[in-house]
């Protein structure tokens, strides 16, 4: 059923000449002469042989390719870092593969045995959660692995991140600076290391301007332009106990929370300012254009990338020691969701 | 420095019994005690022996594996398409790979290696161009190859597509029919198939209302938000000769004409109408909410999997003949972004 793939001794045959002189023509094309290359060139062509990746795979014992785990293709905000991964790994000759793992453990499982198998050489996690089969393994035992994005505290692995606490405590003084002092966290979901991290930077700002903490102004959300909606809905409806700024953890939930705030008759930013987080293509398109944290998206899969071919290189000495995340920083982007406080 | 892949003959010596066992442990678990099936559980726990998929693939003489082309994954577009694809290839036991191309032909190329290889078993194709390996072999040759989202006139392979000479005919009818008759066309690039089918249906809908066709009122763009802001500055900036009504190929584009009006004063829809395609998930909460045409994604991909898996089906009969494409229908989503013509 399947064509039989063509052989270096394929090509050799259409162009009546030695595998030697096929394989020169390919590997060092200035010792071989014009005439030879072109009618190597074009059997190649004729016998749909496909030398330049897969042939070296072959020699060098690799697949070529690098698995990329994402836990939602979906999620407009891993698109740039995708970019800068494959941008590096396309340099190296590398391509990528891309898991979607919907954050099903099993999906994040069988892709994981894909790796384990040698049908991929490496692999970068975008996804903060070490797959089961590599769980159990010491850090030094399996193929190449990068974190990226979400740190998963104790693995040891290399990590490319953003200083999430640092961002979420910068947006968070930037609303107190303008007067605010009922300030929301419109959070991710509750186990996971962003919000973590994003929430104790909330805390952090609003303690060190000697505000209580008030835990009716936060709303667990999936970053979900929904979960924004109904995060804005529930918080600004009542207008005694309503927050003048809500710091959202992704751009998708700000958009929602100005969604509603405008259900409500509400206006951003004159009634009501939201910052957003991500910085995703569109935040700059809305209306009102969204005041958010720039994730240096391309700049982290550029990072990751760059780790990820350092561990595949075999001329890098002490791959498997322990090394500190690497930190891209983040960047406030100031538009016009957020201003002084109407109270101020 | 790869770790050792676990085998069955690891998994028997765990459990303590036959290798025989662990076959009848995994395959007719109903044969087996249940001491002995959580024996061999165990044993695959700790081992991280992966018999599911892995060893099931390798039987069949299978990857286990479809790849799917995408010319572009950051465009929010393909999500819902990539989610009807995944939950059909998962329940048939198969994963999804994603190759980003880029629309560049050499890495469509190198993927398309990657499948006549058998690493992958079988392919489906978003970006409307056939990898060059492929071009050359006829269709019945090649392992399965479907087509969705971009049909490739007289390649014969098995296509999902909508009607979309047919939707934009709809969608310029309607703004027809709320009296607008200067429309613009913020069409998609010129030598794509989607732009030629979408200008087909809108200039049949002019022509079947005798409306002229203005050339001066096509903008070309690549379905992108600052597409559209050109489009929105080159059509809305002269009061003279300013449509009344943009039908655009893309939601990113209607969102760009939208923050090109809103920039140069005008009110959408009382000044302006202007109509999107595609119903991103955004499109719903952007303001004003678009009025679009929605592609049933989720359909799409849940269709390409579908004749996908048929193909890959040993039991179905004549599986090279060509066939006609599956259209799945569109529907207008009638929001806030259109009204009447101001001068109607």
């Amino acid at each position: 059923m399947h064509e039989k793939i063509a052989t270096i001794e394929d090509v050799a045959r259409h162009a009546g000449v030695s595998i030697a002189t096929v394989s020169r023509a390919l590997h060092k094309p200035d010792v071989v002469s014009q005439t030879t290359r072109e009618k190597v060139q074009a059997a190649i062509a004729t016998t749909g042989y496909t030398a330049n990746v897969m042939a070296r795979n072959l020699r060098l014992n690799r697949s070529g390719m690098i698995l990329l785990l994402v836990p939602d293709i979906g999620n407009p905000f891993f698109s740039a870092i995708l970019s800068g991964i494959e941008q590096g790994a396309s340099k190296a000759g590398y391509n990528v593969l891309i898991g979607d793992t919907q954050n099903d453990p099993d999906r994040e499982a069988t892709y994981a045995a894909y790796l384990r198998s040698n049908q991929a050489d490496a692999m970068i996690l975008l996804n903060g959660r070490l797959p089961a089969p590599l769980a159990n393994s010491p850090a030094n035992a399996t193929p190449p692995v990068v974190i990226a994005c979400e740190r998963i505290p104790g693995c040891g692995l290399p990590t490319v991140i953003i200083d999430n606490e640092q961002a979420a405590f910068e947006a968070t003084t930037h609303l107190i600076n303008h007067g605010h002092r009922k300030i929301a966290n419109v959070a991710g979901p509750d186990n996971n290391i962003l919000t973590v991290d994003r929430t104790a930077g909330y805390r952090r700002a609003l303690s060190e301007h000697g505000i209580a903490i008030d835990p009716k102004l936060t709303f667990v959300g999936d970053y979900s332009i929904d979960a924004g909606i109904a995060a804005g809905r529930s918080l600004l409806a009542d207008a005694k106990t309503r927050p003048t700024g809500l710091f959202c953890a992704s751009d998708g939930m700000a958009i929602g929370v100005i969604v509603a705030a405008k259900e409500l008759g509400l206006r951003v930013p004159e009634d009501v300012s939201v910052f957003g987080f991500d910085d995703i293509h569109l935040a700059a398109a809305y209306d009102p254009p969204l005041t958010t944290v720039r994730q240096p998206r391309r700049r982290l899969g550029e990072q990751a990338i760059t780790l990820l071919l350092d561990r595949l290189d075999p001329k890098t000495p002490n791959k498997t020691g322990k090394t500190d995340p690497v930190i891209v920083p983040t960047e406030l982007i100031i538009r016009q969701s957020t201003g002084p406080c109407p109270q101020g």
